[in-house]
């Protein structure tokens, strides 16, 4: 594997996930692949689960970390070609990947879509610039348009997870105090429609999701009719697309309650945090033994450290 | 031991001072109990010693280790049960403490008291929901009511100092500028009360620490006379219990001089740090051979290193 | 070595330039001297290279790192000797600089110069107080006037790149929009004045540097006529020493474009990064094979990495 931002860079899907839990099974036996080996990841936005899970699955390959969040610890970057770099902006983006390349085997980078360009926001105009002048692998740590780390641990809990072989899942919107990107969602659509799983997506009008990565998936815009049977159901919140960036907080009727999850085949909840509680899931649902979202924490650290090996040449 | 956020956790100080002292005579001999295992440290206020003696105790075990200063680079935490978030908190602890636990076999945790709060901070409120919710051992890196690592460090620098099977202990309360929590000193009482040393505590009127843990110990309002014939002078400003939270400034004849010393059997000077010199204690003390503070900070080390081995099932 | 915040402090600088090649070639081949040895990295600035090569070059050593952004994550630090601490300042320098060298076995400093008082910058005013107190060695990751890891890499750099045994070296002045250090050049001129090159600064009228280290280079005010038959320029911008901290963003006539490299011998372009784009140089220039600026921020690895094991002792 060349770079890790999407589904794309991915040969097989069921190969990964196989990987993904043997590495589970064996998170420190894979050391010799990855001896003296140094992860460098580049935050500009908050984290927590990304940034734990990913020094925590490069530790158990015994490799070295180096975490710099570039907003507060660097220097502001110029990313346009040919700028003249006589204001605010320190050090173009050219330099400083080329740069950073010298010192890791790998760069992992978080960024977040602004939610007012869309056409940059999905032409994923940073992480793509970044990579073009970076001169070894990076993982996409959440990008504007995508999440692929958290959806390889969404595969690999619903595969630990599932009791028949093509269960059915549900991608729920749910309402959310602030706009949200659609890069969890997106990414969710993108893997789920690479499995056999019947997939259905359920969101009001106006939030559908792009076609790029809703793909083929079935979209109900009545979340009672879609819950009806499902055996997991994902929720999150995503601005629309259509009329992008915008927020409906005020459709609390889409929160997850243990109501609607009655609706369901006794579905796991699956969520990939954080979560407003009571907001977009009630207490009762997320404390109840049907709620996975821990075990989705954890698989985080697997789905990094199979990443890691792939991006490092290890063949399964 | 569970956790480590008081003496209450402690079977045996003396004990435990024993394996601190063999931990530092063979700082890097103690690997094999702690391979693979990684600490994570949650900083929601700022820290020099803790932050950087606590790593070095990991360092010193073989552990990997990862720091997050979780107000700036992570979520912010709703604490309450039931909460509708929808406002401005991102996660709650409950899944915090979860997902964190997920990626780190011991949690250390730095929070202040708000001395406002009085009811609150000595409840512990984060604290207990963080342990509550927590899946692996937690350790305080100072809480609103305690400092136990530091408590383990200045028992073990007396141990190495002392000249008596008994020494005299004073601890002076003595000025500071702003109004600061009582942990360390309520800590300090703590520890020394469960030893068989002569403990003396001096503090203005107003200024009486809890009885939780000043317990049995002696309290002389005088400073002068507490100090007389004192073998070790521990000094500390903190703000007051009874009045919760005021501080005296102005109280400046408290400050520890080398006329106050003169009181003293040749007392050894300690003191946590940071330290505002000639306003908690005078230049010439402090630069004077009596001063203990950078073995004190020393034995941070050996003192984190120890809990680590006894929080990770080392059996001494 | 005791300290490295200087070419003072190299005994031979042709041993240290001959070791750090040998590291380059078997990064990974002196372990055995470092084993159980922790490196600690203050910053009271922002960086990028110096933060990231410091880390890499400790892990090839498989030496630990301690990170701390001094100004965020601890105390504001008093630097009088016998002051009142009865303001803001938080800790001493004294007990800052004892307390950490408890926890390092090498500590790494990073300030900037304030740009407004001279001779406090030049009496490297923090770095001399932080030595004075420290019990560890110290390596500058840029001081108030020097920057000595740049200046091993830059030359390290050109003796891999140098076709003639005595190549001619111009340091030319560059505009920019904010007045910057002296550090950079003062460092770059005190290296290559130890070297056989013919090394000769160019730079406008009122921009001389410090005697104390420009020494006896050839200074020329004619870019042009110092560009000729150059092997290498190294370009940079710096404020004035004489009319201490002024720039002077309006002289764009000085930025290094292809035209000018015309005058030179084919020469090598170096710049230390981060550098302003289409401000000190043109994009055709850093953007041709000519550009040695990505291997001079590779080879601060090396750099970084030659100078850790000489302060632990290591004899080549």
């Amino acid at each position: 594997m060349k770079n890790f931002i999407s589904l794309n860079n991915v040969d097989s899907l069921d190969a990964l996930v196989q990987l993904a839990a043997e590495v589970k099974k064996n998170p420190f036996g894979f050391k010799k692949h990855t001896e003296n080996k140094t992860l460098g990841l580049l935050f500009f936005n908050p984290s927590l689960r990304t940034r734990l899970s990913s020094q925590k699955a490069a530790f158990n390959l015994g490799m070295q970390v180096m975490v710099m969040n570039v907003d507060k610890d660097g220097w502001v970057l110029e990313m346009e070609d040919g700028a003249v770099m006589n204001q605010g902006k320190q050090e173009h983006i050219k330099e400083a990947a080329a740069v950073i390349s010298q010192y890791c085997d790998v760069i992992g980078v978080r960024t977040f879509a602004s939610l007012t360009n869309k056409e940059d926001d999905y032409a994923e105009a940073f992480l793509s610039k970044f990579i073009k002048h970076a001169l070894v692998p990076v993982i996409s740590l959440e990008s504007a348009t995508l999440h692929p780390l958290q959806s390889l641990a969404d595969v690999l809990t619903i595969e630990e997870h599932k009791k028949i072989a093509k269960p059915k899942v549900v991608l729920s919107w749910a309402p959310h105090p602030k706009p949200l990107p659609q890069a969890v969602p997106n990414s969710f659509a993108q893997w789920i429609n690479a499995t056999d799983y019947d997939f259905v997506i359920a969101n009001p009008e106006g939030f559908d999701l792009s076609k790029e990565f809703a793909g083929s998936a079935k979209v109900i815009h009545n979340q009672d009719e879609a819950l009806k049977d499902a055996d997991f159901v994902y929720a999150k919140n995503w601005s629309s697309y259509q009329n992008y960036g915008k927020s409906a907080p005020e459709l609390t009727d889409w929160t997850i309650t243990s109501k609607k999850m009655k609706l369901t085949q006794q579905a796991k909840f699956m969520h990939c945090l954080p979560v407003r509680r009571n907001v977009v899931v009630s207490d009762e649902v997320l404390d109840s033994d049907a709620s996975l979202v821990i075990e989705q924490a954890n698989n985080r650290t697997f789905s990094a450290q199979t990443v890691l090996l792939k991006l490092l040449d290890y063949e399964n």
